[in-house]
Formats: C-alpha cells, structure tokens, sequence
C-alpha cells in the first residue's frame, strides 16, 4: 500500500511536474521538509482522494480563495493553471469565480476575475 | 426574454419551492423587498447562468462557506440540503467540505463536517 | 485637559450606563484593567473624536460588525442598542445591515439582520 | 415602476458616470452581462434604496471594506472616490476609517488610512 | 526513522491521550481516514517539529484562533486545554488572547476570552 | 504612577525608537493623535502588561497576521523586526509561521514566510 507522501508525488507530478522541486528549492532551507509536508497533507492527503473528481475538486479551490480575499491571490492563479490542467474550461473557472460574489462579496469576486484574466493571458 | 428576477423564481422553485416564500415571510416587512432582491441576484444572475453545472455550483458554494467559517452555520447547511437535490452524493458534498482544510485551516473544515452530519441526520 | 480615559468614560456613560460596570464585574479579574482599557480606546480614541457625528459612527461599527460575520454577534446586538440610543432609526439600521450583502455576502448580512430583529424584538 | 436595473444605472451614473462603460469594457467579454448584474445588485438593489441616505451609505461601505481588509483594496479606493461624489469630507471618510482600528484590528485600519491618501494626493 | 503520521501519534497522546480516538469515532465513517490524516498533519508535520517550545507552538495557535474570530470557538477551547497542558498558565493563556484586541479587534478577542472562562471553570 | 501613553512610549522605543516619530509623521496630519493612540493603545495597554514574556508576545502577534492573511503583510514584517529585537531567533519566528497552515491554510502561511524571507534578506 502506498503511503500518503507516495500518493501526493504521483498526483502532483501529473498536475504541474515543477511543482515539489520548486517548492523544494525556494522554501526547503528556511523551512525543513516544507515541499514534502505539503504534497503528503494537500495532495495526498485531499487531491489523491476518492469519492469526488479531481476536476470539482479543483473549481472547488478555486471558488474557496476567491471567496477568501485576495491575500490568497499567487495560490488562486497556480490553482487556476491546475484546474485547467485537470480538464476544466476557461468558461467553468470563471464562472466558478464569478458567483462567489454571492457568498464572499463583489470585491473578493472582482479580485479573483483579475487573477483569472492574468493566467489566461498569460498563457497565450 | 425573461428578466433576472424570474429566470432566478424558476430555478429557485426546481431546488426548493419553500425558499422564496419562507425568505419573504420571515424578512420582507423588516427589509421591503428583500426577498425578491436575493432570488433575482443569487439564483438570477448566478445559479441560472450557463457555462457551469447546477451541481458544481452548488458544490462550490459549498466549500467556499466552509472556508469562509462558521459564522456562514445557517446558509452551509441550506445550501448541502440544495445541493443533495441538485444532484451531489453525500460523498461528494464531504469531500468538497474536508478539502477546504488545507485552504481554510481545519477548525473551519471540521465545523463544516458538523453541519454536514446535522443536514443527514435530520433527513434520516 | 481631559485625558482618553476621561472622554472615553464620559460618551460611554451617556450611551450606556452599565456598560463599564458590567465589563469590570465581568472581566476585570480576569484582565486586570480589561473595562478601563477598553473604554480608553474604543470611546475615549474612537467614538468621542470630532469630525463624524456619533450616529454614523455607530452605523459604520454595524456594518463593520455585519461584514466581518457573525462571530461578532453578542457585540453588534449591543452596538445596534447603542445605535439606537445615539439616535438612528430602526429603518437606518436595517439598511446599514442589508446594504453589506454587496461586500460580505449574503450569509453574513442575513445573520446581521437575525441580530437586528433580536434586540428589536428584546425592545417591545 | 422602474426595474431595479434602471434604478441602478440612475443612480450609478450620477456617482460616477464612467462606471458601466468602464466594467463593461474590462469583464463583459470573460463574464457576460457582468456590467448589468453588478449595477442592479449593488446599485438598483442597495444604493438606491430609500431609508438611509447616501453618504451614510458611502461610509459605511468605506467601514465595511477597511474592517474587512486591504484584499478590497482597489474597491475601497473606488467607494472613497463614490463617497466625496456623495458629499461626504474627507475628515468624515478617515475617521470612519481609523474608528475601524476597534474592530478589524490596528494593520486594517493602517492599510485603510493609506489607500484614503492615496485617492487624496491623486485628486490634487 | 519514524514516519510523521508516528510522531504525530506520540505528541497527540501525550497532550490528550482521548484525541485520536475520539476524532475517529465521531468523523472516519463520513471522511475515511479522517483522524490518522488529522494527526500525522497537525502534530506530526507541525507540533512535532524541532525549533520552537510545544508550550510557545499552543500559545500562538490559541492567539491565532482568537484573531481568525469565534467560528473556531470549539477548537478553540481544545486548544486552551492543550495549552494548559503543554505547561502554560491561566494568565499566559490569557494574556495570549486578550493582545488579540490589537490585531483582530475587540469582538474576536472578548469571544476569546470568554471561551477561557468555559474552559477553566468546566476544570473546576 | 506612569500612564499607559507612557508605559507605551518607554516600551515602544525600547523595541524601535524610530515607531512613534515615523508614524506620527505619516499619519498625525491626517488623523490626529494617532501615533500616541496607537502606542497607548498597542504598546502601552497590551505588550507592556505583566503575565507574558514580550518574545511569547511577539511570537502570538506574528501567528495572528500569519493566519488573519496577507493583507496585513507590512504589520507582518515590522513585526517580525520587532520580534528578532525581543530575542527570537529566526528559526522560532519561520516555526511560528508555519504552523498557522494548520489553522490558516496553507495559501497564508505560505505568503507568511514569504515576507519572513524578505525582512531577513533585507537585513543582510
């Protein structure tokens, strides 16, 4: 049986494969075992789990930061890069993004739509 | 072409027909119109929008009040009830609840199992 | 010239009579100086400082209280009494509450609105 | 009757007369009809509510967005704009702002003050 | 070398030999593996770490869930028995809260300290 | 028998003798008393009070910004200033911050070392 660490590598290699060694090579230093604690506990402890898609689970995230603030802004645009790595549309993320001005306010919704339209113009 | 306000009273009637009515009773003489205002902006101009499923969007709303703490307690536990019948297991619905620990911390994720627990015992 | 504690007990007597009483006898063994420091900062260098008259003071603490959620419940019930006494109506304070759905979401702002009808209803 | 719409967009163009074509231009592509929902929620639905006048309205917004902290940055300098346009000097618009120190905590309160003198120096 | 679900299991039993079962018994039939994930992250992968006191590690998070407001009132008061554990005193505990009026503001921290109240007189 | 502006002050230069003239010139013009409302307030009713070490106090203010998010990022590094001038060492003030991901979430504790990093940079 795979431990937790083991499912989280072989998940998040697939998601985004400079994920553990850039974690690894900016935080590891100041903070020992950083990269290691976070793909076991977020990916192998959450995203590796069953009984809801990786995809839904992704919209999910990123309707939670969105609805947190923009103090959450760097992890919502690397979720965003995610979640269309996981097969989600342009279309779905914004949407998922854009309701949460029901629960988290306009502003925090406005927010997320900013850091939205920054990845995919990025990415073009 | 219908207007926000009834696209929102159509979809609001399919996930709950109480709603609309039990909001109007219990608030409209303290906030003139506060009903009608809700279901035009929340079920309106979001739930009814294409370009995300109904269940995702519940789902959604489901792990950003999680996130977002407990104070959200009442509206969680309405919104799991709304998104049972929009389709989500209950495997589903708390799977997007305990994911929200690696993003709102695990005090917040463990008082959204609590309400989880209450809405399905209380169907039972 | 008066000092902040001074002015502080001064405001906080005409709004509230009990208020520093009830806090000492509640907290001061506790917190050593708990009431004396509270009515320093938050009557003598906040509410009794010139250029916003003190009933849209009070409206500003509601909708602060309201948006940042329910977690503040116990103290926006004893804000919107003392709202009332300096001088807003029960419509006023309605409003301040409803309008925070924009910015905190519709969960925090129906919360608020639970609050409201709780005092008023205290009241009759 | 006027449709909550068309008492947005009223009271919207009186405030800041750029603000729909603005929002517009820069979300209507990525989330259609976002211009339109934003000015009949916040506007036609809020702003434009008899009950509390205007100002009031304005600064408790500016409370709200301060309490909540600077992750509504660009939106609170937008509502400190909106609020001289609705009367209110800017003595009034700091100290709902520094009275927020009581609530959201000293570094909200801090952050607010320095996005107040930011609109202040851009307006001279 | 141990692995961190087994540190974590070490830690947790010395502070509140009940933890882990009592988590599992309550949570793993709704979230498979629920408690061992619980412990591995938060005591193996935080609380056992070298570099900083177990007493100082419970002191910071009891400050931190005053901030974060009273949603996380019942982790919260577990914590406060943890701390008392960990060695602390009632007025370090205290103490730790009541700063929290700087940051959080004067709602979060007097919920804060009212939880102290339940915890230590729940002891007597 | 000192008042709590002046057990505020001693303290405060003690930690920084640059915060009250660099605050006072930033802020005093725009509202007035506010550098010695805030270190009566801050230094002189909470970090000078008996019952806690001032290092265990620093510690809980930097887990507090750390888990309230990164909206409080520049209080964040002028607190963990202070905090190596009360005696920490860098490893229990990047400690102190990485473990509010269990409390916080990980997106905040992450932009918590963030600004650990740049205040050491910056002091190399």
């Amino acid at each position: 049986m795979t431990s937790s660490l083991e499912r989280g590598r072989e998940l998040a290699r697939k998601l985004n494969p400079d994920l553990e060694p850039v974690l690894s090579g900016r935080y590891d230093d100041l903070v020992p075992e950083f990269a290691e604690s976070l793909i076991e506990w977020a990916y192998g402890r959450h995203y590796a789990r069953p009984g809801l898609d990786l995809k839904t689970r992704q919209l999910c995230t990123i309707a939670a930061l969105t609805a947190l603030g923009a103090q959450t802004g760097p992890q919502l645009k690397i979720n965003i890069a995610h979640t269309l790595a996981a097969g989600a549309s342009r279309t779905e993320i914004v949407e998922a993004i854009w309701q949460m001005s029901v629960y988290g306010g306009l502003p925090a919704a406005i927010n997320g739509l900013n850091a939205a339209m920054e990845v995919f113009e990025a990415q073009e």
